[in-house]
């Protein structure tokens, strides 16, 4: 940790700007620079007091970095790190936070030269709200972050080092067993509130109860963020949203055939796994 | 509401328990009298305070009450229409609080005589928790209360002044409706719920996100009571589950052709209706 001077966000969003004011609130002799696509976001970077310094110029921000975050969406990653390539000193740590794995480290071992060190990372504590205004050091406290690296690789033990920092409990996987659990604890699941949220007819919205409200919340994700998270892990999801189909069609079969206990031990059964989740 | 002197109230849970609080508090001449089916339930409804006086004699609660509450879950309604028959007093009105209602308003003008008033209500504060202990007497203020109605029988218009007396607003729609709407808005959420509880392998509770434990917190839910309000509602559930199933498989299709733009278009409609939701 000694070693690391200046960390560079390049995607000051609500994941990269509680990042960012995490780190200096916990490593304060690290200096944090933000990059800025405009003006605009500039200003809004600036208003939250995220990092120490904000540039649109992505040189600048990146050059001499020993650490550069990747806050993007999934979607911008690859041409991201295509963009950095030229700048990135020799032995940076690179990585990302985005909900898919497998397409991302493979991209990047594809575009990054041996002499940077990538590992993707994957905090989970999204959120369906987005913006550097939401930005809060404590965001990654007590959560778990996911590395899609084996902890014998050194860089991700120093990325490891990083996330213990900002209060984050780290596990180790493969990006291929991350993609699998993810498309079944959260991308299904959007889909799902996703697809609910489009089933309600308008004129039932005045009726809707607490229980619908919380199904429907996160169906409030960004769509663009979505529809690129979802192909990046594309045949998870196509395969979850079949094994999803075929339990809850089984309801509707045994309704038909008048099976009331059959679908009471199947409810009971999810009543028992329920308490496990809360 | 001056010639209600004793209202009874069989099935002291959550929501007959937390009606029989309101009452007490809004309308204090009233006496509300409880039915216990055993010793125990009756030490619990006792220790909750939620009723003036408990009895495990069906005869002695509902004898010469002016207002019979049914707070019973769904699947037993009918059966207790049955049984307190014999003891209802001429002109009494009598409401349920169940989730769905042709079933229940159907089998209440069957079994009842024409001397008493069945008026289908179903107040809009479920809760997957259950039991008196969990009563309280403003579970009702703010709320909807559906009563299964026209506007125009006079027995629906007393009952309504009560749900309006404890702070609920009442609206008035036919069975069929109600039973329509609902299994849109509670009905298939719940089985998507459970059935999301169902795929989620054990070793994956573990990692389980805020956003996968709100969708499926409701599979908390008594599984015998889901059970009954599912095939009193069976119709409207089944087409439910077959519209879903159309709209979520849809998605699957899109990944499937790799058409990215359309996935977009959708995800970003289903935002637009959340906001009405929130």
């Amino acid at each position: 940790m000694k070693n690391i001077k200046k960390v560079a966000i390049v995607g000051v969003g609500l994941m990269g700007g509680s990042l960012a004011m995490a780190i200096r609130r916990r490593l304060p002799k690290v200096k944090v620079w933000g990059y800025a696509r405009n003006p605009h976001s500039l200003r809004r970077i600036k208003k939250a007091k995220a990092v120490h310094k904000v540039d649109t110029d992505l040189e600048n921000v990146v050059h001499d970095a020993d650490v550069v975050v990747i806050g993007l969406p999934v979607g911008m990653i690859l041409g991201y790190l295509k963009k950095i390539k030229p700048f990135l000193k020799r032995g940076a740590l690179v990585f990302d936070l985005g909900s898919s794995k497998g397409t991302v480290v493979h991209g990047a071992a594809r575009i990054l030269p041996k002499s940077v060190h990538f590992v993707g990372c994957h905090p989970l504590c999204g959120s369906e709200k987005s913006g550097v205004e939401f930005s809060r050091s404590d965001l990654y406290r007590g959560t778990l972050c996911l590395i899609t690296a084996s902890n014998r690789d050194k860089a991700a033990w120093r990325v490891k080092k990083i996330w213990q920092a900002v209060g984050s409990k780290v596990i180790f996987m493969s990006p291929e067993r991350h993609d699998v659990l993810l498309s079944c604890i959260s991308h299904l699941p959007h889909f799902i509130s996703f697809s609910l949220t489009q089933l309600v007819p308008r004129q039932y919205l005045y009726f809707v109860p607490a229980s619908l409200k919380d199904l429907t919340r996160i169906s409030n994700s960004p769509a663009q963020l979505w529809a690129d998270i979802a192909f990046a892990n594309k045949k998870n999801i196509i395969k979850d949203i079949q094994k999803f189909i075929r339990i809850l069609s089984k309801y509707g079969t045994l309704l038909r055939k008048g099976d009331k206990k059959k679908i009471a031990a199947l409810l009971a059964r999810a009543n028992a796994k329920q308490k496990y989740i809360a």
